[in-house]
């Protein structure tokens, strides 16, 4: 099956999305090309154009990939306990973030190309307003339950992500450990600070 | 003189630096070649070959140019209050950088270099500590005066650039005047909560 290009471009197959990202994680973005991207897959450029007829598509397939895994795994923080469910959010995008160390290059790679490729830059936006509209929703719900102070739940919102996005970029820059448990421990602080919420860890 | 290529490499051209930043704004990290830098400066690759023997070494040296000149700036806080210089360093770190939206577009793409190159690397890491340094001497000075509620100065100075850092990557991806605002007002609540200090304003 893995022989057989019967797939339509639609369905993006996986094996040129891992094909894509072990070469983003060994070139870079810069150094990135389709011949590069077949050399990780094994076959030749012409199977590749066979599913997508530039760099550009694959690299929003790809990235619609990588962002759809993304969501899979902050919508499986289940709970529907507001404190619970902060700190389950925090951990999915501050410390499991940390297991991908080559994803966080790429797509940090992606996001400083986002002002030259407008597919790109509409799946980040897109991508940020969901998880913030996840993010809003549970601060939402703790002040309404009365477990959470009154807050502009829109703003803190906006600030973890500042948090988040700052431990992501720092992450490929600096030292990964440090700069994604700094992250955590300041998102801990800032809710605390905002919602007069205090984790019992 | 400025047809006489008579500067060493280490005093880099300030207009061979000029034409790169608008070079990395209009074609972006993965479109920056050295004819373009060439054609923004005006003359041939050859005369920018004279000062620079590669691509990697102009981009150093951009570099360098650069962050000397964001350390001029964050060293021009001169007032030795300890409240009012973190809230002057504050602004300078993020609200005069949305003066330079193309600097922020070029450094990100930079950032997501350093990875792949180690000179570029070495630098970030080398800025990091310095903007650190400050913001850690300045809490300490606080906390030493007792305007500052005792802290973990290096832990506090982490967390503001990690929000620093947060504004400057969404400031390139997202709408940049909230990416920024949002920012500011979450270093203040941050500063409040950890250093028990309420800015005037």
């Amino acid at each position: 099956m893995a022989d057989a290009p019967d797939r339509s471009s639609e369905a993006p197959d996986d094996a040129i999305m891992r094909a894509t990202y072990r070469a983003l994680s060994t070139h870079g973005y810069a150094g990135l090309t389709m011949k590069r991207i077949a050399d990780e897959y094994g076959k030749s450029a012409a199977a590749i154009h066979y599913h997508y007829d530039t760099k550009d598509d694959l690299l929003e397939a790809f990235l619609d990939f990588v962002l759809d895994r993304f969501k899979d795994t902050v919508h499986e923080v289940e709970t529907t306990d507001p404190e619970r469910r902060l700190e389950l959010l925090l951990d999915q995008l501050l410390v499991n973030a940390g297991d991908y160390p080559d994803l966080l290059i790429a797509m940090l790679a992606m996001r400083s190309q986002a002002p030259y490729n407008e597919s790109l830059n509409e799946r980040f936006q897109q991508n940020d307003v969901y998880v913030r509209y996840l993010l809003e929703t549970v601060i939402d719900q703790g002040i309404d339950a009365g477990v959470f102070a009154d807050a502009d739940a829109e703003h803190v919102a906006r600030a973890l992500m500042t948090i988040v996005d700052g431990a992501r970029t720092r992450a490929v820059v600096l030292d990964r450990e440090t700069a994604l448990s700094t992250a955590r421990r300041a998102a801990t602080e800032y809710v605390a600070a905002t919602l007069g919420h205090r984790p019992e860890r």
